[in-house]
């Protein structure tokens, strides 16, 4: 068996999401026991402030919480680090500054999905947290990369956020799953050739086979690229 | 919000029992968002050697490697540590010898949980593997409580252990929860009236709900104290 590299994982938000992206790297790693599986190294960390709405002192204490969590991963041998959590990526400058070990961007990888498994997509509907929109990040990266993109609705969009805070406060039910669809759907209407789960909360609840065009979950896709990079199959952002 | 305890957790014994618990820690917390949730540093750690059949060297090195381990998780921050693998509590020796935060132990725990849901329990149902067998970690503990310990006959115990090696090689089907229940009810025929799954792995397939006798879960106990010592609600062992 080839080294692995370890993955650091800033971890909690939410909670659940976390163990969705562990599980998913785990169902991802070709393995016959457990000596075969990806090292990781986990913060379930419920101390970061609340990523919405944040004023500016407010976002520097969530850069800050970000960076010293990064820190004690590294810390503790992590090769690289990830974080399952789209939103809290409009807060990572503190922590890019102080980390010697790569960071790999779940926006970044997210985007460069879509051109795999749709080379023609152009216009992305984007389901991800308010919070996550004001940043940017998707919009910025995918309209570099030459897509559209397609929002909800204020209304939809309000009604999107209700049902992350649902998932965030451990509901996981079939009618919360019918209303996520509901909110991919009308993306779908207004035209999108694909949707991506700009927020790890998403696929808790939503099933990809249940749309007409493909759903991107960021969760998998980070997932996906983590045992790849783990293993050595990819090089890393910034590495040769 | 009372602050709690950080938790940090030896896993990847293996991988899939280290998520199971941690999502169990996760649906017991009583939260309403992602910041009333547990705090937790969970190494998925797959450098720690083979537990079953293991020579006296090997055993040095498994003693060496849980106790780098929880010293990296002291160093973390963890509060207190946890380890949802019973067969591995076969080897903290070194482990307790070296770290200075308490142990909660999956053993201790289980035992005590027994009389709790039934008190006139009498002859326990052990299903757990070889090597946590010969450690006699759960006779020792039952016997010390007063209570008899049926095991699985020779041929039930090997096929146990083949249905616990392909759990931790991935599968999880409904062929391989039907071999597991059987290997319960033929502990419950002999007369057992409590089954314990004294493995983390049996858990991730046995519903205890098919039984007719109450089968204990010790990721699910362990997970239970977790977040009781977390949130405070219980004296961490070895403390005031």
């Amino acid at each position: 068996m080839s080294a692995r590299l370890k993955v650091g994982v800033l971890g909690g938000m939410g909670p659940d999401a976390t163990v969705d992206f562990m599980s998913s790297v785990i169902r991802l790693t070709p393995a016959d026991g457990d000596r075969d599986h990806v090292p990781m190294i986990v913060e379930q960390n419920p101390h970061v402030p609340d990523r919405q709405g944040a004023t500016p002192e407010q976002a520097a204490a969530i850069n800050n919480e970000l960076a010293e969590m990064a820190l004690r991963l590294q810390t503790a041998g992590a090769d690289f680090l990830v974080m399952p959590c789209n939103t809290a990526h409009g807060f990572i400058d503190s922590l890019l500054e102080r980390i010697e070990v790569p960071f790999v961007h779940i926006v970044d990888e997210t985007v460069a999905a879509i051109r795999r498994i749709d080379d023609e997509a152009n216009n992305i509907g984007l389901m991800a947290t308010d919070a996550c929109l004001e940043s940017k990040l998707y919009q910025d990266a995918l309209h570099s990369a030459g897509m559209h993109v397609l929002l909800p609705s204020t209304s939809e969009q309000q009604t999107l956020m209700e049902l992350v805070f649902r998932i965030k406060a451990g509901e996981q039910s079939q009618a919360l799953a019918t209303e996520m669809h509901n909110r991919a759907n009308s993306l779908v209407q207004q035209g999108a050739d694909v949707i991506v789960g700009g927020c790890t909360e998403i696929p808790l609840v939503v099933d990809a086979l249940q749309l007409s065009v493909p759903f991107l979950s960021s969760t998998a896709i980070l997932a996906e690229q983590t045992v790849k990079y783990s293993l050595g199959e990819l090089a890393l952002p910034g590495q040769p």
